[in-house]
């Protein structure tokens, strides 16, 4: 698929119908933007699927590990914001999920749906900042798709990125895991990812320094694992939704409740300022470089310790406990020591934040 | 992640914006919709990321296997048309371009963009068709994703599927690996896709009975590699840029040229007939259940026979050969005994076809 003479113009061009024809301009755009930077021996294969050998340094033999796959479409608005870009976070995202499970994240593929008269430019810095986090990451992109739709059918960018790992077969981590009595451990400061997001906003533009925490947690996690391999029962990344729906979501699962302690809990002040600005709950903002881990309590000690001393880790916190509960509530101490729910999130708090 | 109440009025509702919240409203969604239709063992595990043991029937041990890896973004419009819908066709393309590496397809992963307004019950229709398509063609969806875009941002429904499979060690087929003398077979009528797509865009309405052929091949190649596993040097499906593209695609690839009979190349007389009043090239249009394979000549005969065999091979054709060019030239013998270049598409032919 080597075409010697390149049409596309990075500078001043934007992307039209025939970019998505499948012909020339299609392996133009895919050479010139794509191939080129996100540059591997798997991509550089040019059929339609992409063979991986098993037995590379990467892929451990099959009786010791498990196969994992996760999939997330990305449409966040803007498509640039304050501590990353749309290709980042599609990047970040999918290795999170696969590291929320153990697993360690291996091979990403990509596909593009570009709306017609986006310019090139803005596409190259997105799949840039995507090579750069995949770098960060380990991971490697090894297969995509680009299709265009006309204007008016789509909105710059959207990215639906797919990850495969491997988990080893000792290491059983799951939402349904939460067990009474266990730790819940935040390892940041919750809705920077939001609060950033939302500061681009044309129709909310505030002042702030808020950064998006977007990242790759699976360096992270492998810390944590290393520390306690056997005392970590859930992870989870409290992305759309927040922190509020992500212990709902695990409560159900593992069939429990969960007290939360609201003083405990890291926010950011400037988050919280707009956040009380606009009438918003930190507790259901999305976060993007955050997880939680639910895990046996005697464990807590060394999992802060080794959090903390990780880059992305530094505000860990033990922020809440496992309760029996039939009705798998989401239950906070306040800071004034009154009870409030947290309950499932009814409306839409922030569209498109991811 | 179950809730017991529902608010999804599948006969009425339309999606909105607090459908892409990651609240209640996603989880019933998804549940409503999409688990229960897609049901298995993978997709309920219920977390971010799906787990899948490699020593199951489905995951053979690793020294004899490769991964294989493919991703396609599914933008086609209308969603519904003669012989097929945006949801079959997502899961038939990506079983398909496993299938084109000779690998066995297994999991699936499907990821959403919903415009804001769509009727639930046009979703549900669409998630259904996905469901039959993946059981008749042995896959499985493992994991998903669903967001949701305002009114005019998007165009109904977007849908990227990404499949993983597994490849025999010992088949090694790819668009590099076309040799001089090699023979080309098609594996049915070509243009029927796009063709059938056509006719139902409003602007371009005609009378016709041809049907889309989307349909999933990996069968049909199973039987292929059972007859000559080592006569199979190339597999390609036509889809976007058709026939045209696929060959200037892999004559590049492998570094040769291509010269096409066109009398021995199968089009239906209703497709001809369109394509000459709207002034089309069959040639370049999109194919969804058809495959190009380029074999050694001795194996012509044997592979011809267990195609036309197989429901998806009938009209199997011999439709020219690979020869030495370092222009990597596609070119074609006409009916009128004459010769012309078969270039590679340089305009949009038909957008959003796929």
């Amino acid at each position: 698929m080597i075409i010697k003479k390149s049409n596309i113009d990075i500078k001043h061009g934007v992307v039209d119908m025939t970019h998505g024809s499948g012909g020339r301009a299609t392996t133009e755009l895919i050479n010139e933007i794509f191939l080129h930077t996100f540059d591997n021996p798997h991509i550089r294969q040019g059929d339609d699927a992409c063979v991986i050998d098993l037995d590379s340094k990467y892929s451990p033999p099959s009786d010791a590990y498990r196969l994992v796959i996760t999939t997330d479409a990305h449409v966040v608005s803007p498509l640039f914001f304050p501590g990353g870009d749309i290709g980042s976070l599609a990047v970040n995202g999918t290795v999170n999920d696969l590291a929320m499970s153990g697993a360690r994240p291996l091979y990403l593929t990509a596909s593009f749906i570009l709306e017609e008269g986006l310019p090139i430019e803005v596409l190259q810095r997105v799949v840039r900042s995507m090579a750069l986090a995949s770098s960060n990451a380990g991971v490697s992109i090894v297969a995509g798709d680009t299709k265009v739709v006309e204007k008016g059918k789509g909105d710059g960018i959207f990215i639906s990125t797919t990850g495969v790992g491997y988990v080893d077969k000792n290491v059983n981590i799951s939402g349904r895991n939460a067990r009474v009595g266990d730790a819940i451990i935040i390892s940041g400061t919750i809705g920077d990812h939001g609060v950033a997001v939302l500061s681009q906003r044309e129709s909310l533009s505030f002042e702030t320094k808020i950064e998006s925490d977007s990242a790759a947690l699976n360096s992270l996690v492998l810390e944590m694992l290393r520390i306690a391999p056997k005392g970590v029962h859930t992870l989870r990344d409290p992305t759309r939704g927040g922190l509020g729906v992500a212990l709902n979501e695990i409560a159900h699962q593992s069939n429990v409740g969960v007290v939360l302690q609201e003083s405990s809990i890291p926010v950011l002040p400037q988050v919280s300022a707009v956040c009380e600005l606009l009438g918003l709950d930190p507790l259901y903002i999305a976060n993007e470089g955050k997880l939680i881990a639910i895990c046996d309590p005697n464990h807590v000690e060394a999992l802060l310790a080794v959090m903390r001393a990780h880059p992305l880790g530094i505000n860990a916190s033990l922020i809440g406990v496992v309760t029996q509960d039939p009705n798998n509530f989401v239950q906070m101490t306040t800071k004034l020591g009154g009870q409030r729910m947290v309950d499932w999130l009814n409306a839409e708090q922030l569209p498109r934040i991811c």
